[in-house]
């Protein structure tokens, strides 16, 4: 009797998503082309090894966003098909959404926009953002609801991106700073506005079975496997890019080992918790990335791999009751605990190397293409220079304070437009439920239950 | 008591293959050589870099076929395993045959044949036909059935694929017309060969459970995040192949937002129907293939993108009903809306490509490697000059009609082949059901519903 | 009331892991450091180009240990938790311990260690045979346990492998005998030592469910799509690594069809059983590893497919139930027919491809790179010229018995390690079990059965 309530928002979902798809086929048409082909057969192999370069990062990207994401959100036992297809349409609408004002940006300064493979990755990293964000309010938003949520953060993230990396010159090669620190304050703040001081009682339907917590941990190995690509991606190819694949690679190995040690000494009984091993073995992945391509040892990203797992492990155990009780912060998928303390800790970490690492080691190092533009002359280095070390461990730290500062504003004011009237949230009795936008052929979750019951009834 | 029907093409299946892979050696032992190794530095360093441009792209499309298109056909409750076993026998049976065919042709004009990965890539195209098709009959056809069907199909598509791209010199460098268009009638023709002018009323198990769901909503999203690497790995290396992959990108994300505004539309409540999200955004890919290398705007792929979702949901929300009642036309994972439609769309949408795009910026992407024959000078081009751009337009169309017209005709064949009294088909009752190639510990496809139910008895 | 005796090595569990990862930091600090930037730009774009070579064929590697094969040992029902998470685990600390062991000996050696992408990768080898070799206990032993039998597998295998490879000079590029079959005669000495002569009956739990069977067959097909990675991932760049993976393909081509075959001819009533497919198909890549990169016609790799396809599936059907009843032999997984039995015959088949084919065919293709030192200088050519074919076919044979041989003899020392009282292993009823871990919620291990179960309560 209340589906009543969330049937007007769906009325919208089409209405804005089609309108939505017709302004983006108006923008394409006047503003977006491809690049000439090449006129030389030379400059033909050198578009094709680029594209070898990059493309199998690109996929690996996709593969982690796509299914690896989409199964660790999967926990939810009766969200699955909510968790994983609103993930991919939001990565979508995102991405598009970020390529139209990322052309519009380009436009003004450069007339026609040149599509390529880097345009589209920077699109995905903006959606990327979106999708950690939305983490927080997992299972009780309606699809408009997470709609207007891409729609607000995509821009912010591209101004937070441009002022941190562009304009302030902070070195941050895998997105430590600008994704995944941003993306959690973003999803804080809106999940604090959204809900404001009331405490929810844990609904029953949040509690993860094993087949469902099974899938959310086959998301969680992927994710691991594929999250080199996504660090080093961006890097200048040659050595920067080897190293930063072989930091990430140290870091989120000690991450697992160091999850596993952290989780049996807090849990009771020495046992496991499932949802630290989903989150801890990925904070070193986290951490990394503001250091990845710099000259510090191995040992360094051996070190950022086991704190940020600690930190990680610490904020599910202590952190979240504790923000939950004194702040009502909802934080369904524990995004703070993944994103925002190792996200920290990386900051951190790269102020530190930059001051430890001598400077004309870290000189060589410091052209870092911007994950923002395409153009490799839009690169941050040379500034060190006159800034010195010292300098640049300030900027990397007043870049966390831009992101932190800024995601926090902007997902307040996210948070407080979700409350229009207009964007009606799921009532409570179909929150983390696959029904609300799906028909679920057997409401209990398995024929074979209620197989099993019909047999067992007609004996009884 | 039935059972004994199909247990007869059981000892057919190991005698067939058996013998399928005795003659293999055979055959690869008298004709199939490797290449010649590189006698110089320099060659193998071309060798190596040619490997590392085609073998990721390779590994990609596996996914796809194996673990992709495997999981996306395991929407049937009971009936995993099955999907999931049949795809990968029929995918290397269907490679195998395919690689005896091409040899055999290759042999009669060059002798010795040279196997190398673009051999057992196009190899594999043949199989990946024979896997589309067996849709329209999924759970309904024995193993023997179905490998009767692949050894019809494969040689029919390779004289369709010749006639097509080599002869005609049609344009279709991702397999729209050749792979999709073909695969697609050649399945519909069969299942109406086979099944006739009965109407079958829907089968208890028949009917997705929200688990099996999940698995095909998973395949799905590998298949989504793959295809650019299928559309993209024939063209020719450079601005053509970036260029095919972004086209591709753009119209699998159009085809993604648009088929949640269309099934949102057409499903009653605005709910989404997750057999529309799990065709709907491929739909997408199906249709680029034909143009995604071809000089043409983005907004073009965008377009497309956009066209073959929403004729994809249309065509599952009224096509499909209307050709079961009309027709008695049945087809079980809904081939026809997802390569059909969109692959007729796709072949339009290339003549129409080829008339707007000016002669002289077409012409130098013409040279287009044959996915049939192994050697680059075996190509497409040259003959555009000579017809022209509205001759070359007629040519995509009669490629179109050859798919169609061959593919229906060859599968009405292969469908009536299906019916000899030697190949019994599984009787009603064991359709749709693992049980009749696997031996299932559990009939209720679940021991913890047998197990609650036992513990329950107990206490009853 | 018996948990009691499990929670001591719990305790143990953070500790010796906690003490490792000390250690482990303190050897990095002191002892590895990263290449040194190349000064020239020519140096640098070679930089890039190896790693577009080995990156991509390391991650299909990272994926198949990590996923694949964490699924494929998934199939236990209620151990689905454990099977991912120790996979994940022992990877991790085995890696990490193989980067030490390798470190150490080069540090010895040449001082100052270099890391880079290729260390990595013979330490991930190392790694495989720890993960391989347990699965013959899998189920009936601790964490701790398992670690140990980690740190005593880890430096008996690097061992072996530099007296195979190195020192014996056997050509083995894609780890049919250092890995597999060393991996497997290593378990089974270790299931021998642990178990002793006591006969178990079938456990309860030990009997897979239709859903845990499906996780396992994913698992499989993703370890069959990458498993030409693995093997050609140490090969020459080149004719050498391409022929590589075409064997490979083959091979697991011919596996996949000749156990259909092989199974429905042994099965009762012509079913297929599972655990035939999950490890048959794979037996052709076990065993192409020895001779995939040697200059032998494509039937060879066929042919070898279809042989270890069939000693696969015999082996299941006949010679684990006469090990276990003669031998009192326990082999959960059936390493024995995946890695022994086709690892054999892997050798065998390199020793004779070495006598068949000419002398100076082979010698181009006999600089082969040490799967352990990352250094092409310790290559084993050159030597053959001496020895002759039938002197290399002599060493094939006893590198075969050196891994047979010391792996048995370790691991049946490892096993009695197992047996120290302060590693206690877990009690019967809660073997297969992964409440032993973790905290599951639901005891019978689905909700819904719960749920159906609660509703019927009521009604009745």
């Amino acid at each position: 009797m209340t589906t009543s309530s969330p049937t007007r928002p769906r009325c919208l979902l089409p209405l804005f998503l089609g309108l939505f798809q017709g302004s983006l086929l108006l923008f394409f048409a006047f503003f977006i082309t491809y690049d000439e082909p090449s006129a030389k057969a030379e400059d033909a192999n050198l578009v094709a090894n680029q594209l070898y370069g990059i493309y199998p990062l690109f996929q690996d990207i996709q593969v982690m966003v796509v299914v690896g994401l989409g199964l660790l959100l999967a926990f939810l036992p009766r969200y699955g098909f909510s968790a994983l297809t609103h993930n991919f349409l939001l990565l979508n609408f995102s991405t598009q959404w970020a390529l139209v004002l990322q052309g519009l940006i380009h436009h003004f300064h450069h007339g026609q926009v040149r599509l390529d493979l880097h345009n589209l990755l920077t699109a995905e990293f903006a959606a990327v953002t979106v999708l950690i964000s939305v983490g927080t309010v997992l299972g009780r938003t309606s699809l408009c609801q997470l709609l207007v949520v891409a729609a607000c953060e995509v821009p912010v993230y591209l101004a937070s991106e441009w002022a941190i990396v562009t304009h302030l010159g902070v070195l941050d090669v895998g997105g430590t700073i600008t994704i995944h620190v941003f993306s959690c304050y973003f999803g804080l703040g809106m999940s604090k506005a959204l809900f404001g001081a009331v405490q929810r009682p844990v609904h029953p339907k949040e509690t993860p079975t094993p087949s469902s917590d099974l899938l959310s941990l086959v998301g969680m190995l992927i994710l691991w496997v594929f999250w080199p690509s996504f660090v080093a991606v961006l890097c200048q190819p040659g050595d920067a890019q080897h190293r930063a694949i072989l930091n990430t690679l140290l870091a989120m190995s000690a991450s697992a080992v160091t999850t596993v040690v952290a989780s049996s000494l807090l849990e009771r009984d020495g046992k496991l918790s499932l949802s630290h091993l989903q989150n801890g073995s990925l904070a070193g992945g986290v951490a990394i990335g503001a250091v990845a391509d710099m000259a510090m040892p191995p040992v360094a990203a051996l070190a950022l791999g086991n704190l940020s797992a600690v930190a990680c492990v610490l904020g599910f155990r202590f952190l979240t009751p504790l923000l939950a009780r004194k702040l009502r912060l909802q934080d369904q998928c524990g995004i703070h605990n993944l994103h925002g303390l190792p996200g920290i800790l990386g900051a951190a970490a790269s102020a530190v190397a930059i001051l430890v690492t001598s400077e004309d080691t870290s000189r060589s190092h410091i052209s870092q293409v911007s994950p923002m533009g395409g153009n490799a002359s839009e690169v941050v280095g040379g500034q060190w220079g006159e800034r010195g070390a010292g300098g640049q461990a300030l900027y990397q730290a007043a870049g966390l304070a831009v992101a932190v500062g800024g995601s926090l504003l902007a997902g307040l004011l996210a948070g407080a437009a979700l409350r229009l009237p207009c964007l009606a949230r799921p009532p409570e009795q179909l929150c983390f439920e696959d029904s609300l936008y799906f028909k679920i052929q057997d409401q209990a979750g398995s024929s074979a239950a209620e197989e099993g019951a019909l047999a067992l009834k007609e004996r009884v």
